[in-house]
């Protein structure tokens, strides 16, 4: 709740009906993923159509439009924008039309030698790009190899062989679809039966909506082909394990949703008990940070035996202030978004959990606004260790420099947000809390060690 | 949660500074009272400047047209419209201009006797009327009485003398602000003291909001003097109780609002413990119908012993469905609005609990999406006894024919919602939780006695 | 073209179809009579609705609207603001509910009395306004009449007789339909038939643009119903001569309209064919101010038997530049607005020909603009008589202060312009190229002997 | 006036200015080269920032977008589109990102072996395409080159040696700006000073609105480098000679423009008169189809000796009908667009003027407007001959079958349109009026004989 943190998210449906307004309804559940734009590419007899736009998914993709959009067969986006990226080109689904045909691709992840990659092939082949999403360059690179192997499937090998990083995507090639997970398995990526046919989503909660049966995640590496009945896999088991984004569970996902078999809603409330035996605290009560935090806190208040309340009133009628980038935009909107019942406050030793510390600011200013309200004690409680590392895979946390914990100890922090006590979970209480083998998560921005070599930074297969 | 309720709401600032902006915080901290419309209007050097329009704050009050509202004193309105009354002129604040000035109305509450004094100031006096807005009548009223007897309290006192049913009101008579709270006190009202000002508001939270303090709740019958030190009453002490709306603690307010020295999220918990007493239930967990349930739900699970659990996640990119006038659009929103939490409700026994029930179609719904998610079983437990009888006092509820509770029996209405069994408040224990003297609330909704006369219903002062 | 000068624009349609669409081509004809908003009430099932707002009449009424309105009768309005009445609360037509009904005005024209009628009944009756509109007025007074007589023929005259000054009326008394036109018959108004209906609106060339017959323009004080197949008029005469407004041939009106059997076009080729007699150029060719003065240079040219030149090229991707009423915006567009056809004026004796000089500011940068392109000589006509007087029937020039031949000589003015030479056609003149008597025409913009008593100016009837 | 022609408008500008503003003004004085998108692409310290959109240039590019735009040197565009191309991601300019540098290319005009490059450089370096935009490929085939050769100059040298047909072109690459033009010169484009930097346009105007000073027109087949104080040309004289569209002044082009020495307005009447002495007409009076056929109408009107007469009211409340692409909208406006003056009309025998008839169906209704207003006569003169064969190099008329002289005869076009006489001017008559030499003109679209290599049409080369 605390900080800039960020994510994506991708969908794509083939089905015996038109997708458009499955797609869309898909788009909405998985919206918190991304709220600065969103789009849907459609291939309907020969070619592709595409309907996107900045914005959320009401305003970036219109009724009038979306209506209009036929197609049985198609991807689609949501994107949260890094600072400079807000140019509409830069939205997806972005289609290139190849002597292969079209091809429309939605990425959520970052391509970690886009770079390199850019430069040679705008040295060797004389390319050029128009945006600035790794989207383009995923999607030059498959059509070029489309354009000379021809099979899809080994196409899509041959880009992936070329890419280092994170990526979960939909591919639209013409009128066939793919579902595509890096070897790392960085971010989520599941398939789900729904009526009619079948629809591969970052997140499973948006198969719950449309009614649907969540079948599996996909592998590391999984290529994998929807039909309408049915879908087709070609996995190349890698040899390193998995990089699980950890911030998925803690932060970024639906409670509701299911991410290679772990409920998020489950995972949330067990670190809460995982933190309650690490760091308990003597109080009256328990308050999550809405929303982010509930599960977390129900989860402590469980294991302390103590009650849980919902102490800070949160306004529905605003977005989630700090997907915003700019940091201005942040600070003025917190005063009217959560405020905290004053009876429920007042004279009470309380403990509010929150899933992490990314800045600080937001935190500070709840913890006076506790104070203010008569609250006599105020211990924060974190579900994550401290964020000291960026990330390098498509989460917004690209400086060393706007951690808190990377300029003050834990004690210090404590006394900046002026809280009573502070206790973070450990990195291996949060690793038990998932329940997979610590191995098997990027835990990056916790410990600065990376599952994949990026320049200056310390690697884990080294 | 599960049928049509609404409000309005209110606020009037005056203060040594520019409201427009305080007004627009306010505003939105009131938003959840009314979403269809919303208006400022402010008092400048001579005259009188409105700037309102259909949709949220945000659309209603654009931020270009916001900077250049000048003034230091103004009054600012919510709508909720009912049906057919979309149209822009029915928007408020309503301005009049009569002999005596500019006289700006802000109302939130239902006059019972508009239409009988509509006809009479036609007939009698020729006048029209342009909206069907009760504000307009008490505008015109108001001003009539502002022509003759030139003081405003008195004026004001003579439109109250005239009007029957609820009214909270926020008035601008040119530079002057006032607050206006019926004799029976149905809806809310209250006075803070901000930096530089004071504000008059339906709900404390929007106090707390501006950093203000809050001050007390106005008094039935006041007529409340607005200045920008200080505040001076007129007091007549009704000969009745209080006939507060129960609705207001049971679901309209914010948990973190305090209405007449009551806590809402206090008094919402209360319930749920009473609730608990009278209905227990054999259970495995317990979980709210977000958002409005929530507080009933922890007061529930705290009372029975049982973990409490956010079993829904609920879609943060939508409106408050139930608050659209059409049922059809209610019906269509449930599906991506609300989803259950797989692995939290599976093979569980539940209890579910919501503020009330009016037609029981969402929670009909609900109930079936928690038995195709696994639930075992699912407990119907309800924060306000059974619904049967329309509200004349500013509550959407308006015909006898939608109360699911006037067709069926409670053993009927648990078999349609699907519920291994149901478990309603009851009046006297709903009542307990308030903390108020029975007679003091307006319960109509529930056992058909109205505190006002109204044709072809029963009055308690009979 | 040089000055700020305007009027309204009103229209009515009876027929057996909805006339949503018909209402909306015709106020499309009838938009440069107001271009800052416009709205339509019909009449359908017991009930007025009305779609309004600012700006043209495309984004004023949109489609959605449009095509949802019902109705085979109302009344439209497109209106010219003056400064500080931009609030959308001041569109038209406004819709009044009384004791008898609904009723719903269409306006053209401005009450000279109507601050006095207003006081009158506020302090009298304690009516109110929510308008700055004459509009509300003339409706308030009408449902008064109505209320107590009864029949709308008698309450039209009673309201009538009430009314000073301009007033072109389309009136909508629940399903009944009228035309009123004041008895000066300062404004226009016509009758057609069209197909299915009929007619009555401020300008023929609606009439045409239906594909309807003119059938006659309403008479001085006449009231005329309109039903789907006739028309049945009561005419009290009036005792006085007309006060045709003379801009409304010299500028206002279409040159395709007929007004008062006097088609514009030829009026205003009439005019240039008078001033060509009175103030003949040595010149080698005369040029239009397009759009208003193209007309009377044709009839100037076609006189002095000299060519006809398009020499100024007209941006049509902007709006009229002098109808908004802050003067900034009028002198940045200019430029983009119109330019001189260098090889065209380039070492040529150059007549320009506009209708009238208000201010002279446009002129004078159009003179500069001629002489910049190489243009020799420069002779200004002018197809009115010098502006000197304010006036108070509806056309936006209320001081005196703004007329620039209130300030200076001709010649002075000559040389503010930088023209070679400068001829104003003369009264007579004009009122000879009209071809009516000089007593049925308003002059007062010219001469200041007003029509009807106007405080502090001198009236012909004295 | 009556058929689907269109074109595009480009321009650059380099100043000591922010170019924004006045770039928005030129894109504004050539809005009636295209209007469904505009868009500014300005460089600014190391990077391009675009501002683009669908619509006119006020809606494409908002003023809050406008304000922030940076960069003293930058190009942009207005353009037409042709069916199935209204996606946004077709708006120019587009930018391409390369290892030199970024590059963003303005286009008027159609490469006619667009298709044939497009398949060999997706066959040959495995590109890809992202619009349907010539614009996108000749902004590739130019960073290709710009990679490799590394001069501008010597690039775009090497670009126009792999491109065939019409283009005029404004390029950016990094801060340095170029204009171009074919070696056919099919489109115009010119040079103008202006205070503190230097333009180059499609049309002179722009030129003159920004009160600049005209420099000349770009020869065939020159680049030129714009700095802000000067510009410096690489010509290679082409082996043929040009081919200007004769369009341009016919049709096209503002009348206040001058395209290679020759004033459009002066060439139109011009027109006018030839036509009037090729073919006569014993008539009343001449009116010209306006705006594009006005001053074709003067010069006939002065040759015959006959009244001019605006005798059609054109409404200015709408765009020009004929640039929308689809049929149905185009006739649907006509009604409203266009009235005919009933006292001008009635009873005379009238010459009406056009530019040129391509699919007479507008015309054909207009004939009969005139014909229901009383007219005894109607003659039809058109500007240019009988259109017969499709344009490959930038004017929407891209098939024979929509060309009315196509399937019928002079005499039979007559008597679908209902006119008493018809006179197209000859071929050799309308080049005399432009005062160039014939095979210095593309006059394929009426003869059928190309400049260029078409395959399956004839080429005047062979």
């Amino acid at each position: 709740m605390t900080g800039p943190k960020h994510s994506c998210g991708v969908v794509g449906i083939k089905a015996d009906f038109d997708i458009a307004s499955a797609m869309h309804t898909a788009l909405m559940i998985i919206q918190h993923r991304g709220q600065e734009s969103a789009g849907i590419t459609a291939y309907n007899d020969g070619s592709m159509e595409t309907v996107k736009g900045n914005g959320l998914v009401e305003t970036a993709i219109p009724k009038e439009d979306l209506v209009k959009l036929r197609g049985k067969v198609g991807v689609g986006h949501v994107r949260y924008s890094a600072a400079g990226q807000k140019d509409v080109v830069n939205t997806q689904p972005l289609v290139a039309t190849s002597s292969f045909g079209s091809v429309a691709v939605a990425h959520n992840g970052d391509i970690t030698n886009s770079e390199q990659l850019k430069q040679k092939y705008m040295k060797e082949d004389g390319w050029t790009f128009h945006t600035k999403s790794d989207s383009e360059l995923i999607n030059k690179i498959l059509s070029k190899h489309l354009s000379s192997v021809g099979d899809p499937v080994k196409a899509i090998r041959a880009t992936m062989s070329e890419l280092d990083g994170a990526y979960a995507l939909t591919i639209l090639i013409n009128d066939r679809l793919f579902g595509v997970r890096d070897p790392y398995a960085f971010r989520p990526l599941c398939i789900g039966k729904i009526d009619g046919g079948i629809i591969v989503v970052s997140e499973s909660a948006a198969i719950d909506a449309l009614r649907g049966e969540f079948v599996r995640d996909l592998e590391p590496g999984e290529i994998c082909e929807i039909t309408k009945d049915t879908y087709k896999s070609d996995i190349v088991k890698p040899e390193h394990p998995r990089a699980m984004c950890m911030f998925e569970w803690v932060y970024f996902a639906r409670p509701d949703s299911v991410i290679d078999d772990r409920g998020v809603y489950e995972v949330r409330k067990r670190i809460g008990e995982v933190l309650a035996r690490e760091c308990p605290a003597d109080a009256d009560l328990v308050m999550p940070i809405p929303d982010s935090g509930r599960a977390h806190a129900i989860g402590y208040a469980i294991q302390m035996g103590l009650p849980y309340e919902e102490g800070f009133m949160k306004n529905r009628f605003a977005g989630r202030t700090f997907i915003l980038p700019e940091q201005s935009q942040r600070e003025f909107a917190v005063s009217t978004k959560m405020i905290p019942i004053g009876r429920t406050v007042k004279d009470k030793r309380i403990v509010i959990v929150d899933d992490s510390i990314v800045r600080g600011t937001t935190l500070k200013k709840l913890v006076a606004m506790l104070r203010k309200a008569g609250a006599k004690e105020v211990h924060v409680r974190v579900g994550s260790p401290p964020i000291i590392a960026p990330c390098y895979y498509g989460v917004d946390m690209t400086t060393r420099d706007q951690f808190i914990a990377n300029h003050y100890s834990v004690e210090e922090i404590r006394e900046i947000l002026g809280a009573d006590s502070i206790g973070y979970i450990s990195l291996d209480g949060m690793v038990e809390a998932f329940g997979f083998k610590k191995e098997d998560l990027c835990l990056a921005c916790t410990n600065a060690i990376y599952p994949t070599r990026i320049e200056g930074e310390e690697c884990r297969r080294d």
